[in-house]
């Protein structure tokens, strides 16, 4: 089963915006067993729709479009593809009436323009927006499918997870698909590649694996595609427990959704054990993803951004002649923010950074991209020393990574 | 002069990643006066190349395709394109001495697969890659140009900006283009194209104007194309001039990269002011936008992320009987953090920030999404109560957003 996508408007073509839709669309479609052929972005111009369209229709089953269905001039999709279906408009009542309902609960006037958003081409199903105003359409003949969706995301994705991926499963046979993600924390996707390469190449044929990496972490998709439910899940889950043998030291989660962050949160509630942070170059990014999460409040107790020499003296207890002797970016310093903090915070654990971000070296001599990591635990305080180059956004976002890996992996010791 | 843009891999058509390369190249296409007609994302396929290949040079002067340059088997396009154009591939030792000097560089080994990556077909001229392997490549017949890029961003960003962008104007005869981003604050897109619909709509017809909303702000860009850049340049300023009688209290900036953080670190730089930030529900965001900008040492002093009550009143001397009368989610506590913060740090402002971000109400039982946020001022603390919705990241990014910009028309009232 093959689907194209047409995403419509010109923002996409000048560079204005990033085109998440397509990725929503192309992820949703490939969990049901959809696979997308080809993303076309094209202008919101009649000629330019009629041709992407007959070149999708010559290859795949479902065309999806989004965008060029808003209420002004320039939206000229709906009469494009009653052209295309050799269709004409005609007004329907009931989406009428749920527009005005829209309306009037936000107080807006209801004008002419508005109303012909329920013009609608006479042989398309019309999908029913509950979150806005343009209605999605969904074309059928001769076994194929065209369907069009409004552009604004989150009504696209109301539209596709409510109607449109429900209707596609009704109306072909797709093969039955089973998704596991592992999430993996602290390896490069080449290193990951390398140690279970024994395990992937042994994999199934029905199991496909994807790598996601993203943000120091490597999630692994495991994809398999049969007709019985139950042989795929049972073959998932002995490959989970032969992958659990090989990188366990790695494995932090298996929810698809799951971050580190998450996985801290977790074992800290798990524990009953609570956690401050001390941030000097990170800025408040360690504190940022932590108290990202809901229920933080539970073992998050608190944090100090000391980015003043003075906040780390008055405020964590640094003595300023280690300051003075190894400089504000040393293990030294870093390890003596951590106990401070801790002490202070009275908690189970606490982490500190201090480095240099860059773009210049600042008022110490440390080269750009130096950042000192320091773990409080109820046992002992210890640093190391990074690397992170540059450039400054970089070495915040890997360093703020890196302590939130350290801080997991000394949660689990104790 | 019309481009298209190719992207090839499987990675945006499963959804694995968005393509932020198209919105690269579309962006500086569109900056020196090429538009984009088409932007393809197809599969790693032989056959799928040569027919989005022929299509896009059916429409476009210039087609830019990235991806599958890789070393590995799975790359085709260079095969492919020797094919499209009827040619073979051929050994380039520059390229290949190159490589290996890259490999040499990180104490890699090159090996026979590495060397492939200097097989270039005869016709094209190599575009040497200085931060990669994968060279880029650049095809030109019948005053049609097909440019071949590697796909890893950084080198793609790296070649363009070095070599396709300047090639394509020394090739082609482009109009003069002046582009000029108004930054706006604080209102949103439509509020903000309602105050200035008159002046947009007198705006001469060589002045485009494009709104690009994001995180609060809305940036307003005038791009100019003509002939001789001093009509432009001067147009460009009269308009501008225009623009700030209209709506001079929320144009921040007339940067491209400049953001509300940015601007708040140029008045505090000028003015030789300090401020502190205590974050409750906001958890460090605040402090992560502020210490985002380079040399924010010379303004920023420090922090405290104060979750827990105990730090409220312990850190920033909260009195704990205005907590047990208010709640911790009151205007009467948010004053007093940023008092509090304001004194220890010693600091010309201060702001700070307590409420519910959701998704449950806590131990509180405020309604989730209400925010106060308390600004300190050498004069005067004062606070507002804001309702920010939900989800969790959703009020925390809003409260963000309306404390930074509260800050900033306090800095310029002093």
């Amino acid at each position: 089963m093959q689907a194209e996508i047409i995403t419509i408007g010109d923002e996409i073509l000048i560079g204005q915006i990033l085109d998440s839709n397509s990725k929503f669309i192309a992820t949703e479609l490939n969990k049901i067993g959809v696979s997308v052929y080809q993303i076309t972005s094209i202008q919101d111009d009649k000629k330019h729709i009629l041709e992407a369209l007959k070149n999708a229709q010559s290859k795949a089953d479902i065309v999806i479009l989004t965008g060029g269905l808003g209420p002004t001039k320039d939206d000229i999709t709906k009469l494009t593809l009653a052209e295309y279906f050799n269709d004409t408009l005609i007004l329907n009542d009931e989406i009428v009436e749920h527009i005005k309902t829209m309306f009037a609960k936000v107080n807006y006037p209801f004008t002419e323009v508005n109303k012909n958003q329920g013009l609608l081409p006479s042989s398309c199903t019309p999908l029913f927006n509950t979150v806005g105003t343009a209605p999605g359409m969904w074309f059928e003949n001769n076994k194929k499918v065209v369907v069009s969706l409004p552009g604004v995301p989150f009504e696209m994705k109301t539209l596709m997870s409510l109607s449109v991926l429900p209707k596609i499963q009704q109306t072909f046979k797709l093969p039955y698909i089973l998704h596991k993600t592992i999430l993996t924390y602290g390896m490069g996707e080449s290193i990951v590649a390398e140690r279970i390469e024994d395990w992937e190449n042994n994999l199934p044929n029905f199991i496909k694996l994807a790598y996601l990496p993203s943000f120091g972490n490597v999630r692994l998709r495991l994809t398999a595609k049969g007709i019985s439910k139950e042989i795929l899940e049972n073959s998932i889950k002995v490959e989970v427990v032969k992958l659990q043998n090989i990188i366990s030291d790695i494995i932090i989660g298996f929810e698809e959704n799951e971050t580190i962050e998450v996985s801290i949160g977790l074992l800290l509630k798990e524990k009953q054990q609570t956690i401050a942070i001390a941030e000097s170059c990170t800025g408040g990014s360690i504190c940022k993803r932590i108290t990202a999460i809901p229920g933080a409040s539970n073992y998050f107790i608190g944090g100090v951004i000391a980015y003043n020499a003075s906040v780390k003296i008055n405020e964590l207890s640094v003595d300023k002649r280690l300051i003075d002797e190894f400089s504000v970016v040393s293990c030294q310093v870093a390890e003596a923010m951590a106990k401070g903090i801790q002490q202070k915070y009275q908690t189970t654990y606490a982490i500190a950074t201090t480095g240099n971000a860059g773009p210049t070296t600042d008022d110490t001599d440390t080269t750009v991209g130096t950042v000192f990591i320091a773990v409080a635990t109820p046992a002992a305080v210890y640093s190391e020393e990074f690397f992170f180059g540059k450039p400054r956004e970089k070495v915040i976002e890997r360093a703020t990574n890196k302590a939130l890996e350290m801080i997991r992996k000394e949660i689990l010791k104790n």
